[in-house]
């Protein structure tokens, strides 16, 4: 098949530079080596990096010729106009936030890939038949307001703004969002809404954040789906007592009890053929020689399947049930408290938006360089999938290494994963009119 | 036995006054209940409210005719003058910081049981043969500054002052000790050496922190030793990931190692009849999605013999050994860093003395109120036990619930407490004349 983008010019090394550029620009942090580029990025979402980034952004896309609206909770809509003024655009979009300890692609690379296939249009004087929309999601990450795809979960209906408004830090557990959009200036006027503010679809480019396509030798994931998951706020209340003169079988130790849960979830994991594991958690009083009376941790559990979720999630919980009343503290319960307030079900992309992909993916990289996989993040994909047709692209991860600083994929997978997504817009472009 | 203290007008209440009014001016904190009495304390050692309440001892002790000298170190030795001036002083001490969750006990009640026994030699005009030195140990607790029994270390020369002059806030992990000293103006001039500055004796008094002699009906404990203990400084390092895209068999999870290590010498402690435990852990990145890279932890061991704790030692070093080659991540090895700084051998008190309290015991409460036993934490008298013959008194704690706002001693049995103090301060004294 011709590739209709290999009628464009194409500016090669202005995506990485701009990569490069911003990481440097709005919150490069944590170095791993030497050369100017070997940092990782800290820039969590609605902090004051968040928000120059958003600035360039806006100025960038507006500098394109697009229109630009900011929904309120955050999300900005960057419209390249085309033909059909009034048609509902083409999607594609990603985050500019990052993890407290994120690389320089992860979610950076989506939205930035998006900008270069507008400027590549804009550099060729190219007018697509229908508007196309690149957005930047707001607060994809949940590491500083602890829900992930928050204001595209807003978007597709699945939350509301009042739940995501009164989300805190957990640095502070004090600052809301509603108070730092209103800060930084990005509480925008237009509803959040996929129907108020409609697109036609999304695609989203990501790296893998696996080791999957490395391993295999892939450039190029073509997603069929995102696996399911679910987050479980777990406390455990014990009793902070004196290490030293407290008898093993009197105490209510509220660490044990969470080690108990952390061991058990693993086999629960593997059992199902899934994952389950604990990142963040807080124990009080944190002294060495008092029993912690107070832990807080949030189990992080992932099935490709929701059936496979759901047998994961009730044998979690009732391993919980268990160490709470039988377990922990030898033999004294617990008192526990499980909020578990989002799951994200299994996502099928798009099978008309697969197949275009792979199609595009074959053209450009070649078919014995692309792969057929599921996602192992979520992604705002995720969130716009339960609404609107969307599929993905993933370029390879090194070392399958993300959400630390030393997340890297190489220029030439970078270049070819855009070439893929520019050739994919465009074709969904000229399809959509055929 | 006619009791010596008898003959001396005591001022009933004083002491339980003293404990409250104090408590309130210098760090009252974590209100537990409705009266004016019912919060914890939170004076941390080297803090401002550690500052002023040192002020105010030093002021109390010398409104009692007391010279005071500050030694290097930070302790605050207070001698009421004797009959016999350049005899070695009579010791007895304890501490008067706390935990950041502490109650208005510990420690606390020791220094003011000794000073009430000055304020009553004081009141009646009694004149000891031999002088009598109350010591204010500097930061037994070891909480802000990780190293229990800090300063009282350092006068048995069982560490040194270099060394705790670098130790860091676990706070802020900058600030030294050297530089508190210095800011709250407690760096003495005088060397901390039990031999340049020395006592002939060390008495304690203390909370129990546990729940024995309430469970057995008993008003003192005398104690015949403290257990030994050892703290396991651990850090684990692994690879922070993404939680939803690394197959469970590829992860290197510190956290999960951790916890394998928390539930292991639980079972561990339970085998040799001691205890141990994790009070204190911090994770990186500590984020919901991201497999925690590093973990660092104290592992806090305990047994009534040097035996026993080797033994715990050594399955603890074996299995942290285990986890970290073979067992955490699934199969993959962790890096470990391991520190233990300061193992506290079994400190068996002085015969001689633990017979005189148990005399003096049971003129005050009788022996039907007495109780001999073992010390499950550590105290400042471990350190000076281990130099000068030393020996000490309990009184029971509500619940055994210690390290905690809401420890609790009635006011009878601190009462009973001091008396017993008293009496043998004055039988100790008496008996180096016969």
């Amino acid at each position: 098949m011709t590739l209709l983008s290999g009628a464009l010019k194409i500016n090669s090394g202005e995506l990485v530079d701009t990569i490069h550029q911003t990481a440097e620009k709005f919150g490069a942090k944590n170095r791993w080596g030497p050369e100017p580029t070997q940092t990782g990025v800290r820039r969590l979402a609605l902090s004051d990096y968040d928000k120059e980034v958003k600035d360039w952004f806006i100025q960038q896309a507006k500098s394109l010729g697009c229109k630009v609206i900011v929904d309120e909770v955050g999300n900005i809509f960057a419209t390249f106009p085309g033909k059909n003024r009034d048609a509902k655009p083409t999607g594609m979009g990603s985050h500019l936030d990052t993890q407290p300890t994120g690389g320089r692609y992860d979610g950076i690379f989506g939205v930035l890939s998006g900008l270069q296939v507008l400027r590549t249009l804009k550099a060729n004087d190219y007018v697509p038949n229908y508007p196309i929309t690149l957005v930047d999601w707001c607060n994809e990450e949940g590491a500083r307001f602890p829900m992930s795809l928050m204001s595209s979960s807003v978007w597709a209906g699945i939350s509301t703004k009042e739940h995501v408004y009164g989300l805190k830090d957990v640095y502070d557990n004090k600052t809301t969002v509603l108070e730092e959009l209103n800060r930084i200036g990005y509480k925008g006027s237009v509803e959040s809404s996929h129907v108020a503010n409609p697109l036609n679809c999304h695609f989203e480019i990501h790296i893998e954040q696996g080791p999957i396509l490395e391993m295999m030798g892939k450039r190029i994931g073509v997603l069929t789906s995102a696996q399911a998951f679910r987050w479980l706020d777990v406390t455990f209340k014990g009793m902070p007592q004196h290490t030293g003169t407290t008898p093993l079988e009197y105490r209510r130790d509220a660490l044990l009890a969470t080690a108990k849960v952390i061991t058990g979830i693993n086999e629960i994991g593997k059992k199902h053929h899934g994952v389950a594991s604990v990142g963040m958690m807080s124990l009080s009083p944190n002294v060495v020689n008092v029993i912690p009376g107070e832990v807080s941790f949030v189990v992080d559990i992932r099935h490709h399947t929701d059936e496979g979720l759901h047998k994961i999630y009730t044998d979690v919980r009732a391993l919980i049930d268990e160490i709470t009343l039988n377990k922990a503290g030898n033999g004294i319960p617990l008192e526990v408290e499980i909020g578990d307030p989002y799951p994200i079900p299994t996502t099928v992309f798009h099978t008309d938006l697969v197949d275009l992909i792979e199609e595009c993916a074959y053209s450009v990289v070649g078919e014995e360089n692309t792969h057929r996989m599921v996602s192992g993040a979520g992604h705002d994909s995720c969130a716009t999938g339960s609404v609107i047709p969307t599929a993905m692209i993933f370029v390879p991860s090194k070392n399958g290494i993300s959400h630390n600083p030393e997340e890297y994929t190489k220029p030439d997978e970078l270049e070819a994963g855009f070439r893929v997504l520019l050739e994919t817009i465009l074709r969904y472009d000229q399809e959509r009119v055929e």
